[in-house]
């Protein structure tokens, strides 16, 4: 943290800023540039950062950020991170595509998906065995037995997996299965389970919350990194608006805003967030072109028995033809 | 609008809908469908569908929309609409591009940035000399003087030209200049101005109101095709939303949502939606992407000089950067 | 404005500062302060306050309003401000209430409405002649004969009335009937429509944009006010949201923040806010706590057979009773 | 859950979906009533409830609820929710103010807070020794230590407290301590979090996400009802929205319409709605008389050293101001 004194800052003023820094334990620096003294706090009295400085006498300003910004922004790493998932590379050019159903429900609704998506070009299947669902009376997730179905998915057609996780206590369990493992737009904010994440060593795939800003969808980035991980691919599946016709609001300016501010790899689900099958071709296409590295699309053999989210569900056919359009779209963009 | 009775309404129940229509001057029919009793009120009584007919004994519930739907809906036409505009023809295929500055400020402006996007390929030209700001003390656009810069521009350019009217007494002002009239986003709602440009035989182009849906965006459309003008372009141009990244939340949902419910083209506007210069390109590759008819952008000769906008106004070479790209996504999806 | 420059800024900077102002016609002065040099400009150069002086080399930031700020603005006048209404106050201290139909329907309806809203306690009749609908298909007032029976009501029981104005070109005759016009929310930037009603005489009621900011809405109170009209209540009545348990999210903070902001009184209309009757009576309690100077209620004397916003609008006996709640909460804030 | 045919349902189709809630375990029941089929899955048939029942043939709608509906709802137990925490009963009718600093920072900063909200009128203390903070690099809370140092509060001024958890993993030590257990905004769809706290014995305070509707709020709670614990009380906190005046936007409508929705108590919290002090006070009236059953206010000794949300923390003289208006306004509306 930086504060920056008013050019007419007397030395009073700056003593006392030196003093309330140190009576934090934080060690300063004083220094002079264009005509302005600077205080620099050190690395611990961040923690203090949110401390009313600017009301301070004689402060102009404060650069609240550590010295080179956060780890996950572009002033940290300017050269864009790329995350391997199997034998996949997210963020190295060419578009990735995860694909499968939304919740595990048996073994053959998962190999059923698993063989379409692989067939039609998918690097990575998606399908959850722990799902957060809005009411506790719905179909939540079959746990441990659903990750074993993944694996066999997995065996079978040679697709790494990327599965969800809601609990601290239980990112040991999904990690040892998953080849990478998601963070729910429910759980973008729920810091012991980032923490956790980022803890261990499987890439970590972040959805923004619904309710979030790209800055705070930076930051909870940023506590993952924070812990030792980072390989970390962000997902933006839609915020909440006022218009009803689709589930969610998708900020597709949201992928280069995001890719502006941090060197990570920026996906888009446009399932989760039409929420609607017939516009998600349209927002997968979108999100190619406005620059994404890859999209994350829910396809199910038998959508209209999904236990969950079966309007937004391709089958196989579509999904293939999805696939051809992507193609298009990715070469236009340079990403082949 | 038709009323539809539970299947259990007695005949007086029926009997009070059919006398509370015909009070309102309506012709009724009623006829029985399925086990259940329609009743139906003539267009006239279409006047009358906000009374609270769901609280009717009886009733179950009621379908409000005139016969035939909408007229500018698919269930009215559902063949797409092509609206020509000069020899440019919007919604046939090919992309169309509107470029030009936000507001005409002075002929030598206007003529710079008027050869720039015709060299770069743009079919229709933008520039307002009539604009809506928020504040009263900015610059308010030069009147009749620049409706005269607009048509000098299009006899040495040979581009059509498209520009806002504010005020239902300018209407005829600015239809007997321009080739196509624009409706901004603050008068979306404006009802009486929407009758004018109903009234003129001018194209109209519609942008959304930054804090309106999607259907109501529609209806605004139908009270210009209501006076007789069917030939309307909708423009999205960003919503409000929570997160400050860019000025506006694009909503390129939008885009396949309008064309799903109406047969008319359906453009972007990228330039407003971001308020950034960066934005631009991406967004704009997004919009055509997802399915839309053409994209229209703020290009100025030097935008650090504007009067309005500058921040998002991009230069004649970063034009034609982008049309280079926009080029490749529209052939990407099958415009060419 | 006035553009202060960095503090190391060169005298080359600045002339170049100077010299552009001049070139856009302003009178320019330049000043030092602090170790800063400030450039002013005349009021004349306000109308080039959005060209993107930022980013002029030297530069270190821009303030942008007319010196004294607006005209509405605390800053311009500490005061206060009490508009009369006929007899009535609304500002100086004790709580207005307006209150009548959405839509005037028939002499009937009205006479019964105001007669209702006369006893128990409204100081000011509404009730539209003009509506502003969604849908063209839907009521859109009775025009002229409407307003005469809003004066037959008047004076039948000596309530004076505000009513809407959607067209510029029906500012007169709204204004020669009513005692107050009223500006609704579709129409909050439409601003040939703000410059009529502020070259009348009639007090301006100015509805909140359902999509605009609490700075936009000031802003449109300066276009009224900068033509001469100073006579402006400002109305909150809810903005768009992503619940739709109510039609809209009712903005209480927009009622100290306006307060705070101008010498304007500040109104609520819990009912459009809302939408359903069971609400207004909370969110009427709500907006006389928070500080607003009154509320504007719906009230009909049948709703279920309203051809306008039925579901949201008061019987009497309700509206009774809502005034003696009122009253009480007014008494706790010391509006009396 | 309940699948209500359409009237003219034929047998096959019924029997299609008796069929298929059999085959996912459930058991089943159908009915006539008013001409219509209606097939009733047993609870555990609820778990599928998502499956797109609506597009099976001859489907008209689903009743998804539980019989009787959720646990926390009004039509599962129609009086009012009482929660008592250490001696204050919260929806019992009189004001709960629940009062103290955002974060315990030390010893005396809790002392001089507790005394003076004990002082004030406070019945119940706030202070957070656990804090979800949007950067990892912001204070985080003193952990155990500053639970020990509420405690210490507590046995000094008699005052309950309430603290945050953040961690399932920490639920029992911060129940072990605390009188009442919150859920921060952040974490109110964090589902194993929410069960944690449901399956131990404290009352539970429950924010709404700042991105959540008041149905998913209300789900939340059914999480902690579920499990078990009854002692819940919801507190509004404000959303996500476009104007930017205040930090978030009050949704003050959210209490009476959750108060209709259950039967749990309902309380705002004022100061993190706001973000700004100066708004603390009207928006702490406008929830007393829009009914709510408590408020929640940050106060400080020291805003200006505060580590955490200075900006909106009242310092003691300004909390009894407070309270003396908020005994105003709640007699006002009944509640003594």
């Amino acid at each position: 943290m930086i504060i920056v004194m008013q050019p007419d800052a007397t030395d009073v003023e700056v003593a006392g800023v030196v003093q309330r820094l140190r009576s934090l334990g934080a060690e300063v620096s004083v220094s002079r540039d264009q005509g302005r003294t600077m205080v620099e706090g050190s690395v611990e009295s961040l923690l203090q950062a949110e401390s009313p400085w600017d009301s301070f006498p004689g402060v102009d300003h404060v650069v609240p950020q550590v010295r080179g910004g956060r780890r996950v922004g572009r002033e940290f790493k300017s050269v864009d991170t790329v995350v391997t998932v199997g034998s996949v590379a997210i963020g190295a050019g060419p578009l990735v595509v995860i694909a499968g159903p939304c919740a595990v429900e048996s073994l053959d609704q998962l190999l059923a998906a698993a063989r379409a998506v692989k067939e039609g070009g998918a690097g990575i299947l998606r399908g959850d065995a722990f799902k957060p669902r809005t009411s506790p009376y719905t179909f939540q997730g079959l746990g441990k037995a659903g990750l074993e179905m993944l694996a066999e998915a997995r065996r079978l057609t040679g697709l790494p997996f990327v599965a969800e996780v809601l609990d601290p206590r239980e990112v040991d369990l999904v990690s040892s299965y998953a080849d990478m493992v998601r963070i729910g737009t429910r759980n973008m904010s729920n810091y012991p389970l980032l923490r956790e994440v980022g803890r261990q060593d499987k890439p970590v795939l972040l959805k923004r919350g619904r309710g979030s800003t790209v800055a705070e969808w930076v930051d909870a980035a940023e506590y993952v990194h924070n812990e030792g991980n980072s390989d970390i691919v962000l997902v933006e599946r839609g915020i909440r608006g006022f218009d009803s016709s689709a589930r969610n609001t998708l900020d597709i300016t949201a992928v280069p805003v995001a890719k502006a501010l941090t060197h990570l790899p920026v996906m888009v689900d446009p399932s989760h967030a039409a929420g609607r099958k017939d516009l998600v071709a349209p927002l997968a296409r979108a999100a190619v072109a406005v620059g994404a590295d890859g999209v994350m699309v829910d396809v199910h053999p038998s959508p209209e028995t999904a236990l969950v989210d079966g309007a937004q569900a391709l089958v196989p056919e579509e999904f293939r033809a999805l696939m051809a359009e992507l193609q298009a779209v990715a070469r236009a963009v340079g990403r082949v």
